[in-house]
């Protein structure tokens, strides 16, 4: 099992489903930023504030794989890990099936901050990673 | 046939259909909430707009009757009326499946209007009226 | 503070919240609808596996009463009480911010059930109601 | 401009703007699987149909770049060109704004098809794209 920096658990709403019969695919992409607006609660930020104060995250690009369905009554893990590439930060996103911690989905989601309508170097995203650090030497 | 202040056509979309296949309950709030704010851009407003003017029109209550089941394939023509009562708009809502017209889902949606975080005695809405009025005389 | 027969906590998904900043009203649909397919699931059924075996529960109509929104970050706690009328289970549906216990919205959610395509009486709803009681003579 | 096989015109739904007053990422996804099942009905096929029979084409890998966010009130074309590579069919799609065809966002979706529970070659795929050819040479 590979270890992650975030990890989240929940559980399928029926309403996500479309009429194959399994979550749409587009759910993943909710899952997948719910899981990073966690990320960033737990870091002491929150996703609406940061945006009333002008700073203001967007995803450049998503690459998702689809592995395996979730169906109406599976529980998830949603799991992150997150680097610097450039201005970029880039998290590797897995959501496994809990019931026997199949892979479902696997994505790279890279994320730019724009300050009052500018791209910023991402100065924002290296005190997030600070942040990380100091949180995992506490934890150690 | 009744008649209506204002129509919308479009189709359903297969994401919007759950594991019943057939359209979520929720999404039927959603088309209403489009032909309302297509209305809006009718009478040369716009939803968005009026936001970042400190003018947020909200929903108080929304009654649904679901009458019939809207299909993957379906299109759909989606119909209002308003009226004001006290502080409130009152709309008017039916949906009907386009091919035989079958009326799939009616609803009550009572808005108000807060302005700068404050409930007003909904003047804006009065505004509207009168450009209503003034539309469906020029149409005559 | 009123009893329920099942309540459910959570949290507010970012995406929820539309362009005022506020959980969109569709959105108290989903929770609701997810809450009562959790109860479900509590009686130890779920949604989908009866679809399957070409049992469906539908919504006949709701009436939603908003009283105040529902935020990023926000936590809630949806609680809902069930009763039958006629041919049709009705669930009286609260959702509270979880920080005051502020009512956000109240609801009335009619179901009815359909098998093979035919309207029941509701034989299955009654099946579900003396597993609720025998549920809770358990609990005392 | 480049030329597409297929494109579809509709306009912003404000509920698919977040809390940052633009359209949430997920629902390019959106945009981009209608375009796809509306281009399926332009080959004389329909999705909930096909599921029906037992045939579900599903997305096995998604790739989106968002270069410029849609707001409220905003038009867009929807553009896709197709592809097989294998078994699988790639759409590659494109997102413009209609005001000035500013491109919003560019994605590849890579799907495959499963019969009765199997992976299949694609020959389903197969059928598409001779149908493409034949629409092509008639419009010629």
């Amino acid at each position: 099992m590979k270890t992650y920096l975030f990890t989240l658990e929940d559980k399928v709403r029926d309403y996500e489903c479309d009429l194959q019969g399994v979550v749409n695919n587009a759910n993943y992409q909710h899952y997948m930023e719910h899981a990073r607006h966690e990320f960033l609660e737990y870091l002491g930020e929150n996703f609406g504030a940061m945006h009333e104060q002008g700073i203001d995250a967007f995803v450049a690009r998503v690459d998702i794989q689809y592995k395996h369905s979730l169906r109406s009554g599976d529980r998830y893990r949603s799991c992150l890990n997150v680097y610097k590439k450039g201005v970029k930060l880039v998290f590797e996103q897995d959501i496994y099936r809990l019931s026997d911690m199949t892979l479902a989905a696997k994505g790279t989601v890279e994320s730019v901050v724009v300050q009052d309508g500018r791209l910023t170097r991402g100065e924002y995203f290296d005190g997030l990673l600070t942040r990380i650090e100091a949180k995992m030497q506490t934890e150690v």
